[in-house]
C-alpha cells in the first residue's frame, strides 16, 4: 500500500483526490492537511465520505507530512505550492503538484502570467503530467506538474494534428465552457448559486492564464510556435469542461482520414475515447470518470476542422489525472482506482 | 463469475444496473434486452459506457435470456413483469424484479392499486428486497421484489421506531421529493427539461401507489396496522429522494435516546448512516452511492419526531438495492460492486 | 409620482425592489443606499438593469434619504432595521421594513427568537404587511412590517380554515422548500453553486425563526393558540417557495366544500389563485409574479387536509408584497406595478 | 386595441407570445389555435396564465382566425407555415411568421436546407424581421419573417463591422450555446430533463439550418459574400443564447475604436446594449427581456476580435422580436409591451 498525503485537502480538488483515493486499492491516505478545518474529521467537512474516510485534518507541517507519506499531492493555490514543494522533495517524497507553479518550462513566461518564481530550478526537472503525451517522463519523475483543466482538453484535442504536422498556420481557437467546481471552494460572489444558475458568461476573454500552457505543449508537439486564442465560459453545472476547438489544416483532408488519425493516435489509451463519425461528446457522458471524449467534424464549407472535447474537470482535468500520474510514478497499473464508470444520469 | 441478464436494460433503472454491474468484480453481464434498441451496441444507446460495456441489445426472448444468465433483473413496467417472471423462474433463473408486481403480499391490495394479477401464487414466495429488514428471506429467495424508491426511504426511516413499538397511533406523514430519473425515460410532457427546470410541484397527492407498500412494511414491523399519508414532489434535479417524515411517538422520549435507538438498530449495516445530532442529510451526499442517510430532530414544542432520509433513487432506491440483494442471493459479499464513494460535487 | 427610497438596495431583496419599482408607473426611485457599492451606478452592480435604472448607490445617511423620499423600504438584516426605522418615521417618511424587526407583536417573543429590541414601542403601531388579511391597517399605517417569505405561504395557506374555525387541535405541520435567493447575497459556503446544485436538505429543522410569526398570525385568525411544526428545506433553484401543509380538521368535511371555502375566502383577491380540484401549484407557475397559488387535497384515508401553496419568495414572499403594501399606503391601485405575468418557462 | 391571433399558440414560442401579449397595453388576443389542446382554456395548458388570459384554444380554421384578428402570428413548424400564411394574407391579415419559411430570399437556398417551397413568390415581399437592420421594410410589410434565434444573435453581433466594411476575408466563426426552450415542446428524448441536466453538447456541428440565414444577412450588410462556420450547443438551462463570435478584421484596429463603432451603430436602439470595455454579457442579465447585450474583446496576440452576444431566445430570439415587429407594422410604439426588466435572479 502506497502511503499518500494530500496537502490542501478540503478544497474541491483536494476533496476529489480524497474521494478517488478512498476507493483506490493500492493506496492508503495517511495524512490530509487543511488550515481551515484542522482538527476536524474529514467526513465532518464532507459528510458524503462518512464511513469511507476516517482521518483527521491537520495543519500543514511539511516534516510531519513527509514522515507519513511517500508521495504527496499539493492542492494549493499557485505561489503557495512553490513554497513547500521543494521541501517535500528534499524530505524524500515524490510530489504531484496541482497548481500552475511547475507547468510552464520558462521562468519568464511563468512570471509574465503569474508571479515571481522562487524555485525556478525545478521547472526543468518537473514532468508535465499528461500521461498520453509524457508517459515516460512522468514514470521517472519525482515532481509532476498536473496540467490545468482547460489545457488538458485543448492539448488532447489537437495533439494528433500537432504531432503529425497537420496544423495550419493560423491561431488555434479554443472555446471552452466549464462547470463551477473549476472556480474552487473560495467564497466569491461569482460562485454563489444565484449568480450562476440559469446564466452563462465568458470571462478572462483571451486573457486566461491557461493560454501559455496550451501554447507550450501544442508548440512542443508541432515543433514550431503555435498561437492559441482561448475564451473560457462559466456554465451553470457542477462538473465538466467542453472545449470546441477551431483548427485550420495545413492541407485539405477528409473527415474519415482525420478520424482515423485520431483513433490511431489514441489507440492504446485507456482514458481517451475517439467517437465515431457524426457523434459528439456530452459532458454528462464523462462525469465522474477519467475519460476524455473527442469528436470531430470537418466543415466542408470553410475547410476548418472542429474538434469537440469533453472531460470531467475534477477527474481528467485535475485529480483523476493526478492519480493516473501517481500510478505511473509508483509502479501501479495506470488505470488503478480510476475505473468507475461515468455517472451519466 | 455470476452470469446476469438484464431485461429492459435501456430504461433508467436498467441503465443504472448496467452501469453498476459493469464495474462489479463478481459478475458478467451476459445478456441485455431492449425492444426499442434491439440490434444496437449498448454504448450506442448510452455513450457514457463506451469501453466499459461491450454487449448488444436483444429483443426479449426468455429462453435465450435464461440460457445465458443464472440471475435475471427484470426492469419492466408493472404488469409486464408478471408476464415473464414466472417463465424465468421455471427456466431455473433467480429473478430480481424491479417492478411493483411482487411487492405487495395481498393480491387484493395489488389489484386495488394497480391491475389484475396473473401470478398471485408468487406473492407468497417472493422476498421483499430490503436487506436491512429481510436479509434472511432474500438470501434464500429465488424471486426478490425490489422495493419502490419512496418506500425504501420511508421504511428505513421509521423501521427502528416501528420495530421497537415506539410509533404513536396517528398516521405517519411521509413528505418526499424526488429527482426526475424517478419518472423514467418515457416521453412524457412532464419530464421535459423546460417543464421541470426551476420548478417544484406535488403530484398524486395522498394517492401514490407506493403508499400501500409503505403501510405493509411498517405495519409488519409494528405488529399492527399503521396508516401513512404520503405526498411525493418532483424536484428539478436528476437523482435523489429526500423524505421528511413526521411521526408521533407513543410516549415522550429525548432526542439523544432516539438517536441511540437508530444508531443501534443500524449498527451493523454497511449502507445506512445515522447522522449525529444536529446534522441532516443532503441528497448530494448520497448521490451515486448505495447509502441511506438518516437524521433526526425531535420538535420539543409539538413532541413530533421529524426523520429525514436521503437516498439516491437509482441506487438504494432501485438498482443499487437490487445488486445488494443479488449479492445475498448469489453468495457474494453484500457490498460487492457497491463501494464507490458518493459523487458529492 | 411617489418618491421612494431603498435602504440596503444591493442585496437580493433590495435588487428585486429596484427591479419591480423600475417598471412601476406611479413611482420614482429617488435614492438607493448600499454600503458595499456606494459610489457605483446601480447597473454596475446589477448589469441586467442597464438602461432601466439610472441612479447611484449612496452610503446610508438617513436625513438624506428622508429628504429625497416620501416612502422608504428598509432591506436590512434584523437588528439593523430597528436602528434606523424610528429615525425615518420621525423624519416624516412612511416605512416598509423587510426585516423581522417589527413583525412579532410581543417584545418577549422577538427577544426569545432574535435579539434585544430597541424600539418595542413600534411593535404596537406597525401593521403586519399581508394585505389579504390586514388591508385596512396597512392602508392607514406609517410603518409596515413586510412578512417573512415562509410565513406568507403558510398563513395564506391556512387562513380560510383558521378564520372559519375549521382547524383541528393538533399542530399544523408546515413543510416548506425554498430557492436559494431566500438565503440572500452574503458569502456563505452553503450558498455556493456547487454546495447547492443537485442537492436538497432540510435546515433549522423545527427551529426556524419564522415559526413564531406563523403562530402569531394563525392564532390571531383562529382566536386561540395554534402550534406550528415548521421544517424548511433548501432547493437547487433560484426563486420560489413551495409549502406542503398538513392540517387536521375540527370536523370531517368534503374536498369540494373545502375548495369552495377557499375560493370564496380569496374571491376578491387579485394575487391569490385557488386552483380547481385535482390541480396543484408549481413553483414555475408563479415565478416572477406576485401570485400565491393554492391547491387542496383531502386525504380520505387519514382525514388530513393537505394544502399546497406556491409563491415566488422574492415577490409575494418579500419585495412584491412590499410594493403591494406600499400601493395601499400611498393610495395607488393595489396591483400597480405588479401585473407582469409569471415567467413560467 | 389591435386584435391579434396566434396560430400554434401552445408551443413554447406561442406560449411566450401569449405571455407577452397578455400584458401588452395596445393589443387584445382575440384568437389562439392549438390542435393538441383545442377546446381547453389557455390557462389549463399553461396554468401560470390563470387570471391573465381568458381565451379558449381552437383548432386552426384560417377564415375564423382572419375574421377575428387584424394581425396573425404563425408559430408553426417550417413547411406548415407556408401552407397557411398565403391564405391569411389573402384574407387581409398582416402576418408575422415565426418559422423559417420566409426568411431566406432565395428559393434554391431554402430548398437546399429545408424542403420544397410552395409559396416562393412571398420570399420577395416578406421583410426580414430584425428591426435594428430592416426597420423601414418591416414598418411597411404585410408579411414579416421573424428571424431565427441564433441568427439574431450572430447578425446583431457582427452587423456594425459588416456594415462598415471591417470584416476580414476569413469565415466568421459563430460558437453559440442555447437553452432548451429553443428545442420546443415536442416530445424528443433529447429534451428530457435527465438527458440535458448537468450536460452540454454540440449538435448539428457546422450543419445547422440557421447558417444560410446568417450568411444572407451578414453578406447583405457587407456587400459581398461572407461565410459562417456555425456550431450550436445545448445548455442545461431554459432560456438564453450566448454567441461567442470570432472575427478577423480587415485591418488592425484598437478595442476602444471598435467599441465606439458598436456604441454609435446601436446608439438609437432601445433593445441593444453595448457593454463598456472589460464587461461581457451574461445570459441571466437578459432573461425575460427583449435586450441584446454585446461585449467586445480584441485579442492582441492573434488580432482576432471576439464578440460576445447574449439574448433571451424566446424574447429577442423569437416572440419578443415578433412583438417588436408587430408594433412597427401596426403603428404602435416600438417598445410597447416589451418594457419588463430582465428577471436576472
Amino acid at each position: 500500500m502506497v502511503k499518500v498525503g494530500i496537502v490542501g485537502a478540503t478544497g474541491y480538488t483536494g476533496a476529489e483526490l480524497v474521494r478517488i483515493l478512498s476507493h483506490h486499492p493500492g493506496v492508503e491516505i495517511s495524512v490530509v492537511t487543511s488550515e481551515s478545518y484542522a482538527g476536524l474529521q474529514y467526513w465532518e467537512v464532507y459528510p458524503a465520505l462518512k464511513n469511507k474516510v476516517r482521518i483527521q485534518c491537520q495543519p500543514l507541517d511539511p516534516e510531519k507530512v513527509a514522515g507519513a507519506a511517500e508521495v504527496v499531492f499539493t492542492a494549493l493555490p499557485h505561489s503557495k505550492s512553490m513554497a513547500c514543494v521543494p521541501l517535500f522533495l528534499e524530505l524524500g517524497c515524490k510530489v504531484l503538484d496541482m497548481s500552475a507553479d511547475f507547468r510552464l518550462k520558462q521562468k519568464e513566461l511563468y512570471e509574465e502570467w503569474y508571479a515571481p518564481h522562487s524555485a525556478p530550478e525545478l521547472l526543468e526537472v518537473s514532468a508535465y503530467g499528461l500521461p498520453e503525451l509524457h508517459r515516460e517522463e512522468i514514470t521517472k519523475a519525482r515532481l509532476v506538474a498536473v496540467p490545468g483543466c482547460y489545457p488538458t482538453s485543448a492539448i488532447l484535442g489537437v495533439a494528433p494534428l500537432a504531432k503529425a504536422g497537420l496544423l495550419g498556420p493560423e491561431p488555434v481557437i479554443v472555446n471552452s465552457a466549464s462547470g463551477v467546481t473549476g472556480a474552487g471552494r473560495s467564497l466569491e460572489l461569482g460562485s454563489l448559486f444565484c449568480e450562476v444558475n440559469e446564466g452563462m458568461k465568458a470571462y478572462k476573454v483571451a486573457q486566461h492564464r491557461h493560454t501559455p500552457e496550451m501554447e507550450q505543449e501544442i508548440s512542443g508537439l508541432a515543433g514550431r510556435e503555435v498561437r492559441v486564442t482561448f475564451v473560457p465560459h462559466l456554465l451553470p453545472l457542477s462538473r465538466g469542461i467542453l472545449s470546441t476547438i477551431y483548427v485550420g489544416l495545413r492541407e485539405p483532408m477528409g473527415e474519415e482520414e482525420l478520424l482515423a488519425e485520431y483513433a490511431s493516435f489514441y489507440e492504446a489509451e485507456a482514458f481517451v475515447r475517439v467517437l465515431p463519425k457524426g457523434r459528439f461528446p456530452n459532458l454528462r457522458d464523462v462525469r465522474g470518470s477519467n475519460f476524455c471524449d473527442i469528436g470531430l467534424r470537418l466543415d466542408p464549407r470553410s475547410g476548418k476542422l472542429i474538434v469537440l472535447v469533453a472531460i470531467d474537470n475534477l477527474l481528467k482535468g485535475a485529480s483523476g489525472q493526478a492519480v493516473q500520474c501517481m500510478n505511473l510514478m509508483m509502479g501501479l497499473p495506470e488505470v488503478e482506482g480510476l475505473g468507475s464508470p461515468p455517472l451519466f444520469l
